[in-house]
């Protein structure tokens, strides 16, 4: 069992979130690294930049080893491939998510049996948690210090 | 129980549908106060102004003297607390509703607790109705007629 | 509104958990009176005797006059109609939970329009916890203190 | 049973894939003429254009005198008026597909309850093929020889 | 055009419900032949009779000489085989019914590719309207006349 | 990265199937041991003994020394504890399995935080693959040689 056991955790984090954070706490021990891959796709138009982003995922992560934060355009099974990742992480919450995690892993197969995605349900406390519904409380200048990690808070507040 | 129970029904309202006037009616004893509240979202472009939204929802509630229709921005349970209602109206019509109403309702539990989500489950004749495919066939000159109320209707054709 | 506000609030309560404290809780001021109705269902054998459950609730619910335990066989909309209730309270957990809800509550709307089903959704962190899954923790002898009501769960032990 | 049962197949097709070419084969025996509708909404820009999408179609279904191409706009219960269509068949793969097409197909019946709508499931081994996921996975420039029919990867590889 | 084309629509009928007439209704013009097919199913109590399901379905298609009633034991697809029908058609009403319909369906598909199973989505107005709560109604004694159609529940009456 | 991860693969397997079998190859890599752990419910009648599925199991996995066969009664969460197992795993099929895997592992949460489910999605040609209905194609005298593992059949064939 000496082999490296690498994984994506793919997402917009814009802004990344506690339930975030549950996620990948539960499934990091059975990786040897993980990569927190900040997915850039033209078509959306991120509330916060992508140097944000990846400074408040940092924040959190500081002095986690197996834990790296990268960006990256274009297919998510090509960037596993590039860095030698072998899993997808993802978090599921409910079951539209489900449905569309089923479709989007379904096709990474296809094209890339070799890796294959792991899922974690979210903590029930945090499964309302999206950065969708926060983004929009961010907006709308409501509060959203429950929501989004203490490091990650002080860099968003810093600005 | 002389206390007053205001509620607030958000929604677009682009237009009203016979579906919305169904869960009003439905859930309207409970309340001495029940708010219409067209939300105003910046992000999304509404077939029909807003000035003609509320002029339809109060064609339809003329003489009923515990419905009022107001517009908003912002978060909606900032509006609450500003017009005092402790509860939020909603329908739900099928289960991908309720998994969104669910996110939507536990985000604004976390946010204020002390404001609590009612849900009125749509009458299974009106279950198909939707503000948005109306709006599509709207736009593509289709017959609304049996799917608006009927006085919000001869204002909308009197544009 | 002096009108009364009568709430039938069915389950088979076997046995009362916190989640249905949460969900009573949150709808309670909307009614002047909540009935809790042990529903008795000759087809199902229940785990905890009828007597048990009802003693158990009343412990919850001692001193709070607005809540009455009542057991009842047959259907639930007959059975609204002889205590005057015209509202049937639910709580909705998934979007299992809620298409089982709709399929009921609609045959119940067909089969009396004047009284009304009214749904609250759980809090996400008591959204795991259904009586039956408690039931099989009991029965394998797995710890439920977390999961029931302090008060019941006094009287459980008690036995 | 000597009436003709003409059906409409409407989509997008951008591109059409082979869990859309499963589900026609599936179903083409019960109509005696299946018009493949590719909607043109202006809303949504297209990654194909529209001939391009024609042509590859097309391609498919040479020598195939009971498919015929045609695209369209406005409604879809209109243009099956329009060519004499009294079914409308749609492929299902999900259950968040399942509840929008519900939505659809219940409106399309208010408005036209003469067209029937006729559902087949997807191919489980098909069921992630979605137009979407093959175009994101073409737009980054991945390998979708395995999701097009060979005929159409043919036309469009000749562009 | 001259081909048979001949379904199985199976069920438990357990009773006959206005949803099962309206999804005929609306799916016989597709066939030359429709079988109504009651599953016995060894494992399930039904609450009726073989004889009287029959006999109820029977006085509701009588001089419909498109439709058959015949009762089964064993395999779906073994049945289909044996009655020469190449197409099983089902009614929907919610995505709980759609996932359980495709997975049967699937498993259909992997032992007999040749019988394609088809589908209708039922009425929303008799949507909430199932066998087990019609059952479930009559049990206690309630009125279910509105669920049953008029032939069938004279049958049932004069028992 | 020396630590031990161990897994419990829990579920009836009456009988094993293929999609079983896929779950597992799929997520095997990840730990350095797995169980598959039959569990005895009592409720329930299983149609295959005990020891046929044991042994069914053990001839697909003869020679993978990480696999390793295990009956057990009570709490999953439990048994874990008892063996060492600080994973559970879970293959899902559909949005139902979703939802029902959800309740489950957020109660063994509740009761063990240290234990941890991990989830893999079923291989789509897969995903219609149940025991139950299994099952019932054996019942009914039905061929399932294509739906269960080559050793395991021939086990189950040599009875």
């Amino acid at each position: 069992m000496n082999e490296e056991k690498i994984a994506l955790f793919p997402g917009s984090f814009d802004p990344i979130t506690i339930a975030h954070v549950d996620i990948l706490a539960r499934a990091l021990p059975l990786f040897s690294k993980v990569y927190i891959g900040i997915g850039l796709n033209s078509n959306k138009q991120a509330l916060l930049s992508q140097e944000l982003r990846e400074e408040m995922i940092r924040a959190v992560y500081a002095g986690e080893e197996k834990v790296e934060v990268v960006s990256y355009e274009g297919l998510t099974v090509e960037f596993c491939s590039r860095i030698g990742a072998s899993y997808i992480l993802r978090g599921i919450r409910s079951s539209s998510d489900f449905e569309y995690e089923k479709a989007i892993s379904q096709m990474n197969h296809a094209m890339r049996p070799e890796i294959e995605s792991v899922f974690i349900l979210s903590n029930p406390g945090y499964s309302a948690i999206s950065s969708s519904i926060v983004r929009d409380v961010m907006r709308y200048g409501g509060d959203v210090n429950q929501f989004i990690p203490e490091q990650a808070l002080a860099i968003l507040k810093a600005q």
